[in-house]
C-alpha cells in the first residue's frame, strides 16, 4: 500500500542501494524549510499525522511489484531486491516538530533515521504531505490574525487541488485558527466543526427569495444564514429582516462588502434584529479582510475559500529532504551538497527553541533552558505515542501565535554543528565526501 | 462512499429540497469556466474521468448517515431524508466535453441533469476534480509549447497539494503534452510512461561521485542520466564523460543552465559522446524554458516540477457550478443570478465549435457544420461508453493544440439562447424568478 506513491527515482535508487549492499546502512534524512513561501515570515508546521500514517503503512503489493519488475529502469535490479520489497516495512525512527509549531527559514520539520533505502523512498510523499498542510495552516494563521477576533470559516474545498486535498486543507485551516470548515468529510474524519448554510442555487430553486429564506429557516432554525446577494443585496436583507427570527444572520457574497455590510446592518437593526450577524465572503484573503476590519465594516464572520485552501499567493513551499548523515555507528559520513546556490548543513540535528532565538545543533546536544523541538514520534518502526488530535494541535498553534511571531527571528548554529559543517566543507574541497 | 466529500451546505440544501418536496424535480446544473486563470488564454479540459467515477460511486454509508444525523444543521431534517440517503445513487445524466478539449472563457465543461438533490450534492467535488486537472493540463500545454519539440518530463509530485494530487497532476500533465512523469503510481494506474534517474542523495551516499555514477550506470544501462551538479557541474560532466557509455545523458539541476549546458555539451562532444543528451531542471516554467530555447542552449529535455504540478502562477481556476434550469417537462423555470458582478445565462446549453468561433446555444439546438462539444457520458445513471484512456486524451489535446489557440477567440450566443436570456433577465426585474 502506498509503495508506488513516490518518484520512480526513489525506487531506482533503492534498487541501486540494494545492489551496492548499502540499503541497510543507517542514514538520516532531514526535511527542512529551505526557503519560506512568498510573503511569509514563518510557517505553522502541519501534516505530521499523514507522515506517520504513511510510514506505518508503507508496503508493496504483489501487483505493484509485478508492475515495477516490468519497468525498463528496474530491469537490472537484483532479484533479492524484489524479495526485499515484498516484505518491506519501515523499521526506522521519525523525529518531528509537533504539528502547530512555528518554524522559520532553514529549520527542520522532521528527521527520518532508517536503513538508507527506507529513508530514501518516503522523500516524495513526505514533502507533499507536510508541504501542503503547512502551507494552508500558515495561510490560515495569517487570515485569522487579520480578522482580529472575528471568526473565519474555511470553505475552499471546491478550489482545492483535488477534492481529497480539500479535506486535508480543512484540517490544516482549522489548525491555523479557523473556527470550522464547510467540508463534511473533514468534520467526520477529524472532528472539526462543520458549518454551512445555503448557496445561490438554493435561492434560485424556489419561486421567490422569500420562499427560499422561509424554507431555510424552517430547516436550520437559529442556525439560519440567509445568502442575500442572489438578486439584490439590500432587498435580500429586507426580506431576511421581514422574516426575522430564528436567525443566526445573513451572508453577503459579492459587491462592496464594506458599504453593503453597513447598509445591511442598518436594515437588521431597524427591524429589531441587533443580534443578527453578518458574514462576508467572496475571494477574500488576509489583506482584504484587514482592510474591511480597518474600515470598521460591521462584519462578524468571514467565509474564506480559494485563497486559503490553495494558499493562492504562495502555493509552494521550498522544503527539501536531504540526506545529512550516512553510515553505521563508528563509521558515519556527513555528505554535503555544495552547488553554488544550494549548500546543505550536514549532521543529524536538533532544533532548540529559546525565548528570543533558536539554535540548530546536533541531535546529540543539549541546550539548557531550551525546548528541543524535534521529538521522537516513531522509534524502531513503532509509534511511541498517540498523536494529538486536530483540536489539541489547534490549541498549540494558537498559543504559539498569541504573540504574533516577529519577522527576522534568528536561527544560530551551535558551535558543534558549525565545527562539523566547516570540517566537512573544507574536506569536501579535497575529496568529494569524507568520513568524519 | 464519497458522500461526505462535499460542503455541508450541499447536504443541508438536499435536506431542504426534500422537505420542500422538490428533491425529485429535474434540474440542470452547469459547470462553467467563468473566468480563465491568470495568464491563460484558454484551458485544456481534464478531470472528467474522476467526475464519472464519483457520480457512479456516490453513496452514503450507515456510519456517515449517523454522523450527519448528529449535526446541529441537520437536526430538523425530515426522517424520510435519511432513508433517501441510505439508498442514494446518481440516476441522472452527465454531458461533458471530452478531456483534452480546448475551452475559452465563459464556456461550459459539463452539465448535470438530474433530480435537484442529486445535482446539488456533487457541486463541491466536481469543481475541485475538474478544476485541478484542468489547471495542470493547461499549464503543461504551455510548457510543452515553450519547449518547441524538446521533451518535458513532469516531476512535481513532491510539490503537489498532497501526494495523491500528484498522481492526478501527473496524468493531467501527460494529457497536456508531457512525455512522462516521475510518479510511479501514475504509471501503474494510468499507463503513463514513468521516468527517473537519481537524486543528489544518491551521489552523496557513495564515497565519490565517480562511484555513484558507475553504480547508476550498472543499474540503468543506456537509461543512465547522471545528475552532475551535486558538487561541481563541469567536474561532474567530466566524470560522466570519462565513464562514457552506456549513457542516455546528464542532468543539470542548478546554476546558469544556458552557460552550463554549453560547457557540458563541449565536454561530452570532446569525449566522443555527441549522442549523450542534456536534461535541465530546477524551478523551470514556460518563460524560463522559452528563454533557454531562444538562447540556443543545447538542452534536449526539461524536467519540470513545482511550477507545473501546482500551476504556481495561476493556482486557481474560476469555475462555477450553477443551476440553469429547474422543473419537470412542461414547467421548466430558468433561474438567473443577477448580482452586479455575477450574471448567469440560463438554460441547459450546448457548446458548438466552428472553425473560427464557438457558439453557445440551447441543448436542443443543432448548428450545421459545428461539432457539439458537450457529449453524453452518463444517461439515467449508466455510463454509456468507456472513457478514452490517458494516451487517447493526450492525442486529442495534441491535435487541438497543433495550431496554438489564438487568444480572443469569440463565443457567440445563439439567437435562441440570447432570447431566453433577455426574457428571463427582463422578467427577473419584476419577479425574483419566473416560469417560462
Amino acid at each position: 500500500m502506498n509503495g508506488l506513491l513516490t518518484d520512480l527515482y526513489e525506487l531506482t535508487m533503492a534498487a541501486g542501494y540494494f545492489a551496492a549492499n548499502k540499503h541497510e546502512e543507517t542514514a538520516t534524512f532531514e526535511l527542512t524549510i529551505r526557503r519560506l513561501p512568498r510573503n511569509r515570515d514563518f510557517v505553522v508546521a502541519a501534516g505530521l499525522h499523514r507522515a506517520v500514517d504513511y510510514l506505518m503503512n508503507l508496503r508493496f503489493t504483489v501487483n505493484e511489484i509485478a508492475y515495477l519488475r516490468g519497468l525498463p529502469s528496474l530491469r537490472n535490479a537484483d532479484p533479492g531486491f524484489w524479495d526485499y520489497l515484498e516484505t518491506f516495512q519501515f523499521t526506522g525512527d521519525l523525529f518531528a516538530v509537533p504539528e502547530g509549531t512555528i518554524l522559520y527559514e532553514g529549520q527542520p520539520v522532521l528527521n527520518v533515521r532508517a536503513p538508507l533505502m527506507q529513508g530514501q523512498i518516503p522523500e516524495t510523499y513526505l514533502l507533499a504531505a507536510i508541504g501542503y498542510e503547512t502551507l494552508v495552516a500558515t495561510k490560515a494563521a495569517r487570515i485569522v490574525h487579520a480578522a482580529v477576533g472575528r471568526e473565519i470559516i474555511e470553505f475552499g474545498t471546491r478550489r482545492a487541488h483535488t477534492p481529497e486535498a480539500g479535506v486535508l486543507g480543512a484540517r490544516a485551516a482549522y489548525i491555523g485558527g479557523c473556527a470550522g470548515t464547510s467540508n463534511t468529510l473533514a468534520g467526520y474524519r477529524y472532528g472539526i466543526p462543520v458549518l454551512g448554510t445555503a448557496a445561490h442555487s438554493w435561492v434560485m430553486a424556489f419561486a421567490s427569495e422569500a420562499e427560499a429564506f422561509e424554507r431555510l429557516q424552517r430547516l436550520l432554525g437559529e442556525r439560519t444564514v440567509h445568502l442575500i446577494d442572489t438578486y439584490d443585496t439590500l432587498e435580500g436583507a429586507r426580506t431576511a429582516a421581514r422574516l426575522g427570527r430564528p436567525l443566526w444572520g445573513v451572508r453577503i457574497d459579492s459587491g462592496d462588502l464594506a458599504q453593503l455590510s453597513r447598509d445591511v446592518r442598518v436594515i437588521l437593526d431597524q427591524a429589531g434584529l441587533p443580534d443578527a450577524r453578518i458574514m462576508a465572503s467572496g475571494d477574500l484573503d488576509e489583506s482584504k479582510i484587514a482592510a474591511l476590519v480597518e474600515a470598521g465594516a460591521p462584519i462578524d464572520a468571514f467565509g474564506v475559500g480559494t485563497e486559503l485552501t490553495t494558499s493562492a499567493d504562495a502555493p509552494v513551499i521550498g522544503a527539501v529532504y536531504k540526506v545529512v548523515a550516512i553510515g553505521n555507528p563508528g563509521n558515519v559520513r556527513y555528505p554535503v551538497k555544495s552547488s553554488p546556490e544550494k549548500h546543505t548543513i550536514p549532521g543529524a540535528k536538533q532544533l532548540f527553541r529559546l525565548p528570543d532565538h533558536d539554535v540548530l545543533g546536533l541531535s546529540t546536544e543539549c541546550i539548557t533552558g531550551a525546548e528541543a523541538l524535534l521529538k521522537p514520534v516513531i522509534l524502531a518502526g513503532k509509534v511511541i505515542e498517540t498523536l494529538p488530535d486536530a483540536r489539541e494541535v489547534r490549541e498549540r498553534a494558537a498559543l504559539a501565535l498569541r504573540d504574533w511571531p516577529a519577522p527576522g527571528r534568528k536561527t544560530e548554529l551551535s558551535p558543534r554543528l558549525k565545527a562539523l559543517s566547516a570540517k566537512t566543507r573544507n574536506a569536501e574541497q579535497e575529496a568529494e565526501a569524507i568520513p568524519v
